[in-house]
């Protein structure tokens, strides 16, 4: 059996729940309704699979009050089942064995301690400093002067710029980089840029996770701050200067532009890009791939991007926006002209 | 003379079609019909070109029947000058020098066998089986318990996370991380965020290429599957539990979310997203930069992204977009005062 | 006080400019008006922080002679305050402390004169070049046969593939990918893609910075071609065989597909995207998330995203979308109908 199998009456113990049934019941990993072995425990999350249910051979099921009677076997009620998965997902995760201490190839300049682990070649920078039991994959470097809070992971070949920090337990993904210089330069009158120092640090707060090959730059004047809890997906470019609220979740390959404030809770789907400069109320919901041109006062769901159809069809229909001006004309004329004969006519 | 120099008996000897010429002579690289000197050959894939056909200088075309008579110089002919052109582009390719075994820095905690490169501080984890002829570069990791094909190639600083499959063939370009979590995430009433185990695998065919810093997340529940023989450019982003059928093409940065299916033989141009949990048909082509929100059921092109003009242009028309509701209803209204004005006429 | 504090004395030593006030003033580094304290200069370029001067409490504040007035402290006059504060913001950066010479951990195999740096565990591989006073950061790996300019800076974990040609003063950020294989292959007629080996290199003029994670694909036949001056943000695709002319500079998250030649002086925002094959006349500005599907041969400003709105709101307009077509024929048809009721009634 697998050693992270545990007991239905573990679970419980642990993550709270009615457990109707026998608590016995061993379950080494979660499934979905439909995959699940009788070794395996399942959820029900979203109402659209409840009629897989009856058939599924899930050990046990994780449901809410109203679904427990279509189980055919042991169940866990819980008003959250989706959130009660979240957590029993991590807890019976395999768990990935650890070399402890530090890698003979690390390099480390800076201040590491015992619990910390560093792996082949990372390299921590003179005046780093790493907090306890903080995990640094291969090929990380750890710039001079930065700080890697308590129990932060960071996988393989991420970069974290000089002077930087970052709260407590950060997950950060391979490839990412965090403190690069942001994009600032003036214009010369012939075209010729001229680089601003870019010379603010990043500040990101506690629980933020940060995506494979996500760029965080570093502020011009003055910090780029990640709030407590950010949750960004991968290859996602936040510029400099931009403040992100709490609790933000931003999906893939979204671009935000320098100086922009993003309120608390606030999510950003895949493929958006926010402008520079500008401020979003707390709470607001960006679909995905819309282009956000002007601040946003209030919270609510913001949309923009246009619907696909077949390729014919968009010819026809799409061609007509370059005579969206000229066909509202045509309307105003034929109000106007109708109006006249009805004048005329009465 | 460049050691790659083939005569075009040798060539024809190797890919077939019909010499009409001299067979002894040399060519030593492939170019343009414009650019191309009397060392080297060129072809005629776009019918666009064919008016430089006369006048080129390589010292033979790759051409179909019909093109054959106006190129002054020998001429293989082929029914597919494109496809011939591209086996012959990598036959004349200069070999790149390979350094044989393994570099002193390597660290090989996994398999690899007498037969695999493993370039400078790359690192092979523990439980990690690499396959014959596998060539790994500089600061790729090959995490616990992966696989990698024979025959595979990782260039630079590719990171591939524990207990992926890799089939053979593939080429993996610099940067490209394989099997970072997916991102999933359960969230409390009051905004915060909380984590759901990422336990699945990527799993990849054979003949697959991967452009630079692409991602292709791990599976929540099950695994993210690419489909043999799929071709993926730089900076995509493939979320947690998508399926890529075989012989899909997906342009620079795009990005498709979690849990979507994307039928074989599928194209999706550069910038385009797709929505999760969406499943798009065999050969279905997705148009640049188009969002795609509802299923695809049928084979054809589709499109959204709206055509670009003149900034001056783009602010009269487009500014109708906010009232195209208005737009319609004030047509509506137009047309019944028109037809109770002919039934009044009448 | 801070070793990089200068007078403002030295200043416009330096930098040129009137002062009015006293020259023995010291200031260590630049902030905005509203955050400034007393050991720091400000600057205004922007006149809608006018307001902001009578209060700032900056040292001294870099002005135009229309504002000098407004200041309540020593200022700087100059026609271009924000070029100013460029050159100042340099100037006045922290000096980050560099180690000399080569870590033991480098591999150098390339030529690599006494005045480089190469930092711990790069790779500078077999036929590499590079020039003086170069910088190379943490596992940045310089392929063979590529040449690194005079004074070129390196981030961690740059990659530059076989035979490519960088300028003098580039700055490269971490991840960034240069020269990796172009997206080029044939179709059979079943659907499977055969590779064209992409043959030619990648070829950077002077001053040009490139952003992190950024990735220049290698030419197919001939070079990808940088100009001098270019700026590059992060997460940026530039496709095979692309030509990008001098001074421009594109933002963050933009896409160029293969081939498409870039005049002069343009500005690509963020998100955008320019097809293949393009050619985009000197000093065009392509807005943020615009897709660019056809040639532009005049200078100016060219937009194509759509406007964004609250979702409700989008539902209504956006619908329509798809019945435009529909739409534009029933304005005919009104018009048509209107036009023979005239007829008839006159």
């Amino acid at each position: 059996m697998n050693e992270a199998a545990r007991t239905l009456k573990e679970i419980v113990d642990m993550f709270g729940g009615e457990l109707r049934g026998d608590g016995a019941i061993h379950v080494e990993s979660i499934a979905s309704l439909k995959e699940a072995t009788p070794r395996q425990i399942s959820f029900l999350a979203n109402p659209k699979y409840r009629n897989q249910l009856p058939t599924t051979k899930a050990a046990a099921v994780i449901v809410d009050e109203q679904s427990a009677a279509d189980c055919p076997g042991a169940v866990i009620v819980t008003p959250h089942p989706y959130m009660y998965f979240a957590r029993l997902s991590r807890w019976l995760a395999p768990r990935r064995p650890m070399r402890s201490g530090r890698h003979p190839t690390a390099i480390v300049e800076g201040l590491v301690p015992e619990s910390a682990q560093v792996g082949p070649y990372a390299w921590i920078g003179p005046g780093a400093r790493v907090g306890e039991d903080v995990v640094i994959g291969p090929y990380c470097h750890v710039g001079e002067e930065s700080y890697i809070g308590d129990d932060c992971r960071l996988y393989a070949n991420v970069t974290v710029y000089h002077n930087c920090h970052i709260g407590k337990r950060a997950l950060i993904h391979a490839g990412a980089v965090i403190g690069a210089d942001g994009f600032g330069f003036a214009r010369h009158p012939q075209g010729q840029w001229e680089k601003i120092a870019q010379n603010g640090r990043v500040v990101i707060g506690d629980d933020v996770e940060i995506g494979a090959n996500t760029c965080i730059d570093r502020g011009a004047i003055g910090d780029t701050v990640i709030g407590d809890g950010v949750k960004l997906d991968n290859l996602i470019q936040v510029g400099h200067n931009v403040h992100v609220g709490e609790h933000c979740a931003f999906a893939g390959c979204v671009g935000v532009a320098g100086s922009s404030i993003i309120g608390d809770r606030c999510t950003i789907a895949g493929g958006a890009v926010v402008l520079g400069h500008l401020t979003l109320a707390a709470d607001v919901n960006v679909s995905a791939a819309t282009l956000v041109t002007k601040p946003i006062g209030e919270a609510g769901v913001y949309t923009g991007a246009p619907p696909f159809m077949p390729h014919g069809e968009w010819l026809r229909n799409f061609s007509h926006l370059r005579q969206l001006d000229a066909m509202a004309d045509r309307i105003r004329r034929l109000e106007k002209q109708l109006e006249e004969m009805t004048e005329k006519g009465s």
